[in-house]
């Protein structure tokens, strides 16, 4: 079995936890969870055990009356046994149309922090996922600097996605080891002051920004065509959707967050830098959770031949990246028995938008999926021929 | 040095001869040229010293004269030293608007294998290029058949293809090893009688169909979408042109051989039969050598959710194809050092849509791109990461 | 009322009787009925009387059990009044994987004319639709030869929808008028013999080849460039999708009749020849009613620039003529009181992909829209602007 | 003849002298031109009689050394006859990376009136074409005031294109008439106060915003859904480019009056509000003039069914509207024969993005274009049919 807390009960929760149970019934394969039923750690075997949120009209709630928000073609019935406990807030929901109030509110972080583990140690947490919304970027220069930030109480400091991993640490380092899985853009896995602090609290890491979407697709592309010496001259990556994420997305602060582990990927996989555009671009709400994606890219081919690329792609987000957190959830359990505190680079190269740990980079996710199956102990499977 | 002779002067070639020659001038990079000046034989080595053809108005001009009609901005002089030597016909231009005649008009086949080989030797051909117009697939089921159709001249037995591998195992033999490339996609490198005629006369064989354009950009989206477990339900590719090898595709009879290329790629990258339609889809003359190419691809991903990919390019076909010739020329050259008679899978793998031997596979470019560098002993360049 | 009779029930009558049944319900809106509410003739005011197809799993059956197949989201009980009767067959079916009975397989043709128009007369018809599955072309020279190939049981002469409008014809001059729509491409309307006979039988003719999909989309966007003098150099337009129609235009005889009322679009529109390729490009079966359409056009602008034009598109190709339908049959009963035997050609103009009749051409669809308008008797809706 | 004066001698104004003068050569043919060869004032009487801009590389050269800039195919001799004289700036390139220096440097805004007055006396300018940088939007709410403006050489108040079109109405009072053509989007055409000046002042002022690109294609497109009653849900539109105008939007301030000439379109076409996404997206260099645009549509069709339209188009900006300025130059010239002072709203509504008079609203183009025809004294072209 592999025990998961829940932070953020949004879209990506709730298909998360909608498809897990719907495997469990038998209603579902496994398509979109890219290890499918390969590892020794089963689908079957996850076990959602507390979720958390800050907005108003969920908290108090059981996980099955926020699913059913989302989707309306019957919710198991074993999601009413979790009942979604206030988080902590910290302006990560500043100017969107949410009533929301943390933790915070009530105590002093120290406090929060406390509560937190407490509640984790009640439900024997293993694994702890980290859905929240898009913050705005802010980093740590070292672990000091974490450590303070929540004796003195500094509520500006910290965002969620930090004050969050500093909870899992104290949790990991209290119970023998911990899974924090960071699938937002916040630098965690890739901030060395919290991969130091992982590290000597039993804590282990993935992260950070889960590679859903168009982002990996374009990586593939781009390897397709470096692999060929076709110059690359320029890019440009449209992304418009109706969902809460892309909404909090049309904040300026956010939107930076979210370009900049975007456009690490041109670099990382050409080899050089080339003009490019790539960022969420909008909020459409009619479009829903299926955003619409645009992508031009144009590049020198032999004898100065210029040839186009255009792919345009309607994706589903948020089971996209919850077939990915299916996965997520049983390697951390491998790690955590393993004991490999820290962050894995394997598993982020695939599974990230910006693997972890800071100044490791992006590899075409073809190659980093053998990679990845290596380090899990799969064979590999390079289908076709004989090498 | 290299020493290249081309079989079938049209716009690959003339692309091929172009390129080179700028490149050697310096009027030119290396883009769309995989290996780029990696490997020990330079581009720079390459020298064109035979060009064939069986159309009335290329036989006796130079290959200057020929490569002007495709290109109007200035043909290095150089070119002008290759006089355009007639080939065999065999009927592989059928129904093409063009006045050809072959060799064997005037002699019996096994005559023109003398005379072939006696040219070949006489220019001292190392590497031996076949870009022919697609012709109409044909096997053999045994070495045997192949003498047999020679001796008794049997001109309905043996395709254009066919014969000048038969000619080139002659050369290879009586000259310590050749090499023989085989660009389009009649079966060559996959036909067991070949190849086994290949290893016992010291000649390389490199196919079949030159691995350019929509194929291997769908075969690494498809393994983009395999390696997510994401369930593929359908796949439409269209592609239509204006160059001589669309109107040739017209005929049925020839787009059935390219058709089979195309369509292996799909089992052998997802591990499953789809539904699918793939195949060149017509002749717009306006397009010329500028291919437009329309793919669709739906999938299902986790928790039931369809998300579709529409890809949409403009691609320069000649180029493409005359960028992988660079290589493929070169690492003839490294095969026939190193004495690998027969046909080499890794090469096969990167650069054919239909790599030999028979009943091998196809395989993500990308994973056999790093095959291909271990095979021509290149550094790994798993670009980023430290794995 | 208009009593309605469907000759035809496959996806697109079901969607039709399915669509006008729950507008009737207050379900649905008039989304896709291009008049929706403005006629004197209501959309509520559609009975369908009579259904025929010669599907042995659809003759004795109920529409309603028919529509079932089709949708699967609550099918209105009103469908169970109507039992699908056998028509005749004619070859229309033959290589589909549908076992098929006609009428004349009991009986001569004469006799099958005596006993619809016997039916027909039973339920009061006004407007006959014939949805039957696309046939390969055949034309008539003359009303003479139509009388005679009925007389002499001639059923090689004849195809279903032709023996249809024979029918019609009889039963419109025993019953002071009708109106016979003609939905496939078979001519009809542009065919002078059955127009006459049309005229002289009070029989009113609206033909051929319902405009639905790209066909009308990409008439607009020519007469966009048209009227901007941008030369249009090439057009290429696939489309693929899997429902029997996309099946049965795998039969090159078929799609014969319907690339010729794609490809006369261009010249009408433009005013001159363009290189060219639309047709239905293929089967695929996953791909279901909801074809995928891909479209390149390329043009010269001002001082030689070349620009271009990708439209890709998802389109239920069933709905989109089930809307047309709807006001097709209203207008039908309009013209059928006001007495305008033969065709119309302001109606077919924006209906028809060929509208009759003969030698009368496509004009832009919005242009059309204003002269269709105007034989209505409605307002023009010059949106916007002072003109 | 046609005696023409040009303000901001860019990349648009550039490509205009350069065709104009091509076809009085002979070297090109009228396509991008809408009525061709159609009116009686013939392109070949169009004569540019000056030139302004404020960039310091310009100011002083000739309009061939400018050209020269952006065609290297050979400029036509007589475009050395004209050297571009110094405009006034007024901020009009603030924050773009131009060394920029106006007229008002120098002087008072009421001198350099008078100067501009002075110099288009002496060239007999009959038409005034307005193609400056796109500026942030800014309206008049009376003539008093933009006569104040100048008065007290309030410099803060006015934009280029506002002080050009008082200077033009200047012109125009003692010139016995003249014709202004704002091809950008402030509002001149429909800003009131100027519309009222021109009345009095023998100004006829055509505007605002030149409907190039991608913007009219939309508005035919959502008239084609509109006529079909297919409701659309969404709308998104992304254009990205790389020359001077797309960096020009990058400026915020500049991006929104460019929204609202885009967005205004979706209400007037279709008649409701539907949620959109329409405005300039990017700067990415490499693309140059050629713009990439990406749309994305969705509506409903009968009985609910949902259908998508994406369109991807690379069109070349300058030439787009280049080719519509010849028309506007001529059809300019005509209402000044005329004397139509003040706005004509059947030229704008085909022309402009935006179509003065204020409160007159875009309708389809297509119709438009009929309307135009209509004032033009042109037979109406309604190709195909008897309509």
């Amino acid at each position: 079995m592999v025990r998961v807390v829940v932070l953020g009960q949004g879209y990506v929760a709730s298909i998360f936890a909608l498809g897990v149970e719907r495997i469990k019934k038998g209603d579902l394969g496994y398509y979109g969870i890219p290890l499918a039923d390969e590892l020794p750690v089963k689908v079957e075997d996850i076990e959602i055990v507390g979720s958390y949120d800050v907005d108003e009209t969920k908290v108090g709630v059981t996980v099955y009356d926020v699913v059913k928000r989302y989707w309306d073609n019957g919710v198991p019935e074993s999601l009413r046994n979790i009942t979604i406990r206030r988080g902590v807030h910290l302006n990560s929901l500043k100017s969107m149309p949410i009533k929301a109030n943390g933790l915070e509110e009530k105590m002093k972080l120290s406090n929060c922090v406390d509560k937190l583990v407490d509640e984790w140690k009640s439900e024997k947490a293993e694994v702890i996922i980290n859905v929240c919304t898009t913050e705005r970027i802010k980093t740590f220069s070292s672990r000091d600097d974490i450590e303070k930030a929540i004796e003195s109480d500094d509520r500006e400091k910290l965002s969620a996605a930090q004050f969050y991993t500093y909870a899992a640490s104290v949790y990991a380092s209290e119970n023998n080891g911990a899974v924090f899985v960071n699938a937002i853009p916040t630098p965690i896995a890739n901030d060395p002051a919290f991969v130091s602090l992982a590290q000597d609290s039993k804590l282990v890491i993935f992260g950070d920004d889960g590679a859903t979407g168009a982002t990996p697709l374009t990586a593939d592309i781009l390897a397709h065509l470096g692999q060929r010496n076709r110059y690359v001259r320029s890019i440009a990556q449209f992304n418009i959707g109706g969902n809460m994420d892309f909404l909090a997305l049309t904040d300026s602060g956010r939107n930076k967050s979210k370009e900049v582990t975007k456009s690490s990927i041109v670099r990382d996989i050409l080899g050089y830098e080339t003009p490019h555009y790539i960022k969420p671009t909008g909020f459409l709400e009619p479009l829903g959770d299926k955003k619409f994606v645009a992508m031009h890219i144009e590049y020198i081919n032999f004898n100065g031949a210029i040839d186009e690329i255009v792919v345009n792609a309607r994706i589903n987000d948020s089971p996209s990246l919850a077939g990915l957190l299916v996965d997520l959830v049983r390697l951390g359990k491998i790690a955590l028995k393993r004991g490999e505190w820290g962050t894995v680079y394997e598993v982020n190269a695939f599974y990230m938008k910006s693997p972890g740990p800071a100044n490791s980079h992006n590899m075409p996710r073809i190659l980093a999926y053998e990679a990845l199956r290596k380090w899990a102990g799969l064979p590999a499977v390079s289908k076709g021929g004989t090498v």
